[in-house]
């Protein structure tokens, strides 16, 4: 029985210090819940003079991660850099001298996952990651564990802060894309450059991880169908809200027989959907499985608190086992008869809006290539009569493929009665 | 490494049965996934012949739970006939043989579960109660594991899904509260005998239980403020609304100070809040910490098959750890310094419905008694002038003491105005 564990901490930002800071002060709290003294002994960072939570003490400061995962005294390294190098160089080093791994990492475990996993595996050792998805909710716990007994057959996730912000707002307070996207920067919700968030490239990254758990099927954010919110327009929002919907950047991975169809994109959900009320920066996965029949995790996906609620929750676990001598670091298992959907083999239902202008027939004439595409229709709203302009038609279908739809609409779109390319966005139900 | 767990499972009615039923059919898959080979040895009920999900083969069968408490093989005992005797027996004797017990009793649990605990722990062995509360949501795990280095500042609980299938129906399809007991008791979801889901006492067993854990506090359900649904009226429902709130039983637990208080009452709840979009037979759960802010838990609180796959996920995660030989079974600490609030100290919000003649003067006369116990209000409905009947006044107060409202109340019942006992029901907000 070990009773200390020592830990490395690498990168001392906001979720680094915030960390730091926790396990410092909770310390003999720790320790008499489980027995262990948790102890930092070393923390990295390359510069000691930007603005932090908490300012570890000189003796515990460092600026070189060698000294951290060349330190045999070192049990668990944290790492929380973020991007690949040196933070895949970092976690494989450490894997491979046998210590424990907790990474928030999900840059790196969307491309790396499997890798990694097995390396641990290789090792004896463990690697922790559930901060790597949706803050503080322990998905990655739920998948891992206390759903293991279920075969999953969809997981639908609200997994991004900022874009849920800006459809909030746009959808709450009428605000514009560009308006919205201000509002979330000045409230420090948006980075600078917010294009990761804004294209559904993060969603798709933190997806990936869950995916390749859930379905046991290896999974790269490289697989999906991914396209952002930027093109949502003001009238989608309320053309949604008349059909008893709202939109929200969905990342969707659904197992249909033996293939997995896996997308990030805005998506119109029912109003009295779960996930229909996850605002602001809030986060929440619905999952569906035989067994359990259908729950939800909701919480803050974002932030140093939260973040570091799942670090420490990885690291407090992984001391008790290293200190009980424990040694079962789980092999993944691939299930090879599982693979990825074409996003061209996607069967569901469409929200249409085309801008035609207002002729009699227009309607026939778009009907008619829907029909020929074997697209039917379940409603439409025609907004008001202009003869001088055009005026936008709304239509939901009911399910049809995703091929289909992009041949049908890509001859609508050469019409001469459609004055602008027409906004195709999916239903999920 | 012990690669073969047996398990003993004692009582086989649908939580049983569906346990055994996916333990074999997914024996392969869980020995793929973990290395390890759950063996079902023995189970055993009284009553072989009722109808039930799976019908084990006779070698397997047995009447009598000693086989199972007696059998050196056996590692873990599944513990799923409830109530208090001779599950309590059944506990105690295979944790002081060593043994590991999976249990979903809720009864038991919320009499003896630090006794449990310590037995568990002093004997080097392991207890899991996942089931014991909301089904397969994973909130045990959650407040062990997950959300381990937060300090819980408040648990709000939908607990009971036939009490929350009632004021659903109440809600939604505006029947009475005997008509939508019928309709639960048609759909299964009520027992013959529903009055330990409809007085809150169900909710407060699992509430004890999860109290417990967030606080470190010895916690028994008769520790609570406990009222049921049973008064609760269409009219109330309909003035909620109105207000903006929906009506709940919710089994609330939350710090204040050193203190916690502990109730289970139907409340109004913010129409926008997560809790209050949990319908029909479904149950969730609200969490407040330090690091972590707000979560929700939220997935299918009964049914055999949501039991089975928390019973299940106990199973698999205890026998890793026998089979990788660890021994840290945790002792569960319990922190003084914490205590029970007397709920007459309580601090909330409260409707009030008074049914009073349709006179001048009445509301100056109910506003006088609030004012000089020292309740103000916030709002007030008064419903429609009738000077031949009695009119409901429906009011909402700022908070106020508990002890105060019901000295109030019990003088404005007294005056001849008032023709029926004044309605009182908590709001959480």
């Amino acid at each position: 029985m070990k009773e200390k564990i020592n830990i490395g901490i690498i990168g001392c930002g906001t979720v680094g210090s915030n960390t730091a800071l926790v396990m410092q002060n909770k310390r003999d709290l720790f320790t008499l819940h489980t027995g262990i003294e948790y102890r930092i002994k070393k923390i990295c960072d390359i510069d000691w003079n930007r603005e932090r939570e908490w300012i570890p003490p000189e003796g515990m400061r460092t600026s070189s991660y060698l000294d951290i995962i060349n330190d045999p005294d070192i049990d668990i390294v944290v790492e929380l850099i973020g991007k690949i190098e040196p933070a895949y160089e970092i976690i494989v080093k450490s894997l491979k001298k046998k210590k424990a791994v907790v990474t928030a990492n999900k840059f790196l475990l969307s491309k790396k996952l499997l890798e990694l996993l097995s390396l641990a595996s290789n090792n004896n050792t463990f690697l922790g990651f559930e901060a790597s998805v949706a803050g503080a909710i322990p998905v990655i716990k739920g998948l891992r564990e206390s759903f293991a007994a279920n075969r999953i057959n969809a997981i639908i996730g609200i997994l991004n802060g900022t874009t849920n912000f800006i459809l909030s707002a746009m959808t709450g307070k009428h605000q514009t894309f560009s308006e919205a996207l201000d509002t979330a920067r000045k409230l420090g919700y948006a980075e600078s450059d917010p294009s990761l968030d804004i294209s559904g490239k993060d969603s798709a990254q933190k997806l990936a991880i869950i995916s390749t758990y859930a379905f046991h099927c290896p999974v790269s954010d490289d697989d999906f169908l991914i396209e952002g919110i930027d093109r949502i327009e003001s009238q989608d929002m309320d053309s949604a809200r008349e059909l008893g919907y709202k939109i929200k950047l969905l990342a969707i991975s659904r197992r249909i027989d033996s293939k997995i169809s896996l997308r990030v994109h805005p998506a119109l959900i029912s109003s009295s959907h779960m996930l229909a009320d996850v605002e602001d920066v809030y986060n929440a996965v619905y999952l569906e499985g035989d067994l359990f029949g259908k729950a939800v995790l909701y919480g803050e996906g974002a932030g140093g608190k939260a973040a570091s609620s799942a670090v420490i929750a990885d690291i407090i676990e992984i001391g008790k086992k290293i200190s009980s001598g424990a040694r079962f670091s789980e092999k993944f298992v691939v299930h090879p008869e599982i693979s990825i959907q074409s996003p061209d083999e996607l069967m569901v239902k469409y929200y249409l809006r085309f801008t035609a202008v207002d002729r009699p027939g227009v309607l026939a004439k778009i009907a008619d290539v829907l029909g020929k595409n074997k697209i039917s229709i379940a409603s439409v709203i025609q907004k008001k009569e202009n003869p001088e302009h055009a005026v936008p038609i709304v239509m939901l279908t009911h399910r049809a493929l995703e091929k289909n739809i992009k041949k049908a609409i890509s001859i609508i779109d050469k019409l001469s009665c459609i004055q602008e390319p027409t906004r195709i966005i999916r239903v999920e139900d």
